[in-house]
């Protein structure tokens, strides 16, 4: 391909895509992503990755706690920025038990950006054909309103949305 | 499974795992793990996933680089707290062709945690059993000295250090 080294090829991206490139337009939008609220990680053992975290890497890590109407036990590994969520199934209807069929030691999950307004993020995305899991926001591991976004409409990325 | 609501059952873990649990030592390191230095994600479709985050999601992202030692374009998107980091392969031997020929569209590929000490960490996690993919740290995409610890180890995902 001819691309040159340190930069992207701009005539590569569609006409729509060079436009906004070239012209960064600040839209007007009624809700914004704040930030990285946490990046959650399937296990098939949380023990062994609880030790791994915090008796290996040295890191707090919160008590494992059952979120049985969320189908998970959670563990939070807590860096200086944000954190992560370690996440074992719980219960035969686990969100998670499909992910770790064909993931058998485990991997990355989700990651979860907060937003300050949910509501209007949803009416925003829904605009532009973004798909999502539920039509209503739900009450997350948190007790804070989120909502996921189909991973097909988003690279393949698996995206929480927790209102702050 | 016994286990009550809102707590883990002690008794399901290991001796030595109890032992620790109980009694959290603040063992003496040489070493720190700081915070989350990135995300990465690897897609397919670089100029999609970069619109998905700039223009819909809203999040301020970087101009696109390729960086041809390490086979991979990158694009970051600047959250508050820490970044996102999108992977495009870049030549036939890159390190993510691989993983999008498994995960068609793209997908979560590592997370990246700063450390204070690379070369004492790895020194520490040598002692653990905790493999790395380089017997020596190497210069990663932002200049820095980094190392990845194997998925295998690290509950099926991929860990990068990153010395700070």
């Amino acid at each position: 391909m001819a691309l040159l080294r340190g930069t992207y090829k701009l005539a590569s991206l569609p006409a729509v895509c060079r436009c906004l490139h070239l012209s960064p337009v600040a839209r007007q939008k009624s809700w914004n992503i704040l930030k990285l609220n946490h990046v959650a990680l399937a296990t098939a053992d949380l023990d062994k990755t609880t030790a791994l975290y915090r008796d290996i890497l040295g890191i707090k890590t919160s008590e494992p706690v059952a979120q049985p109407e969320h189908g998970v036990y959670t563990v939070f590994v807590e860096l200086e920025n944000t954190k992560l969520e370690l996440l074992l199934p719980h219960g035969e209807k686990s969100p998670i038990k499909g992910f770790l069929e064909k993931n058998k030691t485990g991997g990355m999950h989700h990651i979860c950006l907060e937003v300050d307004n949910i509501k209007a993020a949803m009416a925003d995305l829904k605009s532009h054909k973004i798909r999502m899991l539920s039509e209503e926001p739900r009450t997350g591991a948190h007790g804070k309103p989120v909502v996921f976004l189909h991973p097909k409409d988003c690279g393949g990325v698996l995206v929480e949305l927790e209102e702050a």
